[in-house]
């Protein structure tokens, strides 16, 4: 089995508010849409496939509901610093929560915002070789 | 915002396990590893992170437990169908349960295995254009 991931599928109770995040307000593409599915192109042969709730439980069980985060992040990588607080300020602008970044352990800048499905997403500015695989054009001076 | 996924990041209670199934048994590369955190690259600038769920908790918030699966699917595509069943044996060979494949209502065929943190990928067919956009060499003669 290659190590390749093609698709990242999120099941949402509310695909339209989703949609309504991704594509009216932070303006991303869709590549296909159909009933209770919206696809949309985040990276080179990869797509975001936001998926209703009822389809996803009728083919891959019922989701686990409660308190708590689902142990899944995504991750938008930057530049640098600055683009961070931009990207951040954008999703706050298209209504989703934000946590402010902060310096990390590790050496980079990271904050976190969450989509209308509960779903969080990171963005991260990594100086190091793993944000230049992710992004050749990062900034390695801080 | 760039419409733009750089890093999918899984929570395990136990990163070893998920180390061995991915790295050892299915033969992924690591592209970074330290304590607690294992970084695989599963595409053109995508990272599949697996990290430790007591730093997740963290950073990003406590964990949701409980019955059913998380809300989330990855897949691998497949270019036929012949090789969506021989990615699904390998993965049983590598200790993972496989939900064999089937047809799809929406033309495809494909099935599921489950990782050691009860992450589910699909191993997918899809011999439309969205196949394509993922996989160039799709064959899109059933």
């Amino acid at each position: 089995m290659e190590p390749r991931a093609h698709f990242v599928t999120l099941a949402y109770a509310d695909v339209p508010a989703a949609r309504a995040f991704y594509v009216e307000r932070l303006g991303w593409p869709v590549l296909f849409e159909g009933d209770g599915i919206v696809m949309i192109p985040v990276g080179e042969a990869l797509v975001l496939s936001l998926w209703n709730e009822r389809d996803f439980t009728a083919e891959v069980g019922p989701v686990r509901k409660g308190y708590g985060v689902v142990p899944v992040t995504l991750a938008h990588n930057c530049r640098n610093r600055t683009e961070v607080a931009e990207v951040l300020a954008e999703a706050a602008a298209a209504g989703a929560p934000v946590v402010a970044a902060v310096e990390r352990a590790w050496g980079g800048y990271s904050g976190y915002f969450t989509d209308p499905g509960g779903f969080r997403w990171e963005v991260a500015w990594n100086p190091y070789p793993i944000g230049q695989f992710v992004r050749p054009d990062v900034e390695t001076e801080s």
